[in-house]
């Protein structure tokens, strides 16, 4: 279920799309000690939602997921991965999609699209939120940043959906540390522990993650950060480069 | 695509199925230190192919795999979890579809539903295989295990399938391990470097592997195991008893 599936209600079949299935897509952003979420508010309803699409015929399913990516949010070259297929037949709820269809003086038939069962294919996605330009479409109020603590309610299962890609966050974050973008190209490790703890939502000991972080043997340390004061002076890292594997890099 | 595809050729229109939704199952069996998969060998056409199926109308995507998995083993209350979607549209192939029909005298007009194109959900399971039960349809000559140093060539994309699985397998294994089934109720620290050396592919330094298995806190031990010769006797481990949260117990 999407943004997208009121541009589509004129198309009752859903001709050009894979039938039933969808993408959602949970993009967190990362700033001042924030970790937000980027959703969706549909006009006249009051719901909120993940943003989302559908995958037409001739388009990989990971493509349909770039494209959505890149149409709420500019961004391209950033770290996009599947975690989970939400694939319950409890979650064949037509209500919302009704009351957003009137919403817009659209009647659908019983046996419209989108009213039928869909499986939707969760992402999540990484991004520095001042580089993202959150684009609502021409269906939705707004497409805006919301803290993890102060979501509204969400529309069908998408807080599942939230819920689940965070627990996938915070299990890959030394493992997937690299592909994320996070942080800017240079950083402290104190930036690095705040991310963390912001992330995993608990205090770290600065000597142990310090020790964990070099180990990992991804972070290349760079300079001294000039700050004035000398001997206080924290170095700088980045990233070593390299690529990896769940990177989705073309656009 | 799966073995379950024919039993369906009947039904031109996918009646009572989701559309364009399957899943495709890597069964990893772990016995005297090989690890290997389970494969059905098409009647007639010299095609291999993973255990797999489609998804009832009125059936979780979950639900789906442990029905496939039943059926092909016998097996319940197994480690079971997805793991990518492979959602290509260049996996769309319908040249070895076509042969397995034709083989059974079957000859499919082009808008039969089983050619069309397909988006899989791949899940992989890991069973002491001494307790599966490998059981072949009317429709396959044969449902057995094979080593994955002699996999047969697969049909379509099931060699990338099974690949992925592996590579998934083995980035999860301290995570998941305590979900698997791969051990006895209680095994030494030597069996237990021997299926981490068999499932990661290279031998691993005694003393530092006992280290980390011990770090994880989910071993107890629990005895010495009786050999005869006091002085060498290894202690027993298991599992200390929590259900994680991806082992899918209903049946």
């Amino acid at each position: 279920m999407s943004n997208e599936f009121i541009r589509q209600e004129m198309n009752v079949t859903g001709e050009g799309f894979l039938p039933g299935l969808a993408i959602d897509a949970v993009i967190f952003g990362f700033h001042d000690a924030q970790l937000k979420v980027l959703l969706l508010a549909y006009k006249n309803t009051g719901f909120f939602a993940l943003p989302g699409g559908f995958i037409y015929n001739n388009e990989d399913v990971n493509e349909a997921a770039r494209r959505v990516l890149f149409s709420r949010t500019g961004l391209t070259d950033i770290f996009l991965e599947q975690f989970y297929v939400f694939g319950d037949k409890s979650r064949h709820d037509v209500a919302p999609l009704k009351t957003i269809m009137k919403a817009r003086g659209y009647e659908p038939g019983d046996n419209h699209w989108l009213l039928g069962r869909f499986v939707s294919v969760g992402y999540y996605a990484l991004v520095d939120f001042t580089k993202a330009i959150p684009t609502p479409d021409s269906i939705s109020d707004s497409c805006d940043w919301y803290g993890l603590d102060e979501l509204p309610v969400l529309m069908q299962d998408h807080r599942q959906i939230v819920d689940k890609a965070l627990q996938t966050l915070q299990a890959n974050l030394d493992h997937k540390l690299i592909g994320f973008n996070l942080l800017s190209e240079s950083f402290t490790m104190g930036d690095l522990q705040c991310m963390y703890e912001t992330i995993l939502n608990k205090k770290l000991i600065r000597a142990a993650f310090q020790r964990k972080m070099l180990s990992l043997g991804i972070l290349e340390r760079i300079a001294k950060k000039w700050t004035g004061g000398a001997h206080k002076a924290p170095y700088l890292y980045r990233f070593k480069a390299q690529t990896p594997d769940n990177v989705i890099i073309d656009p």
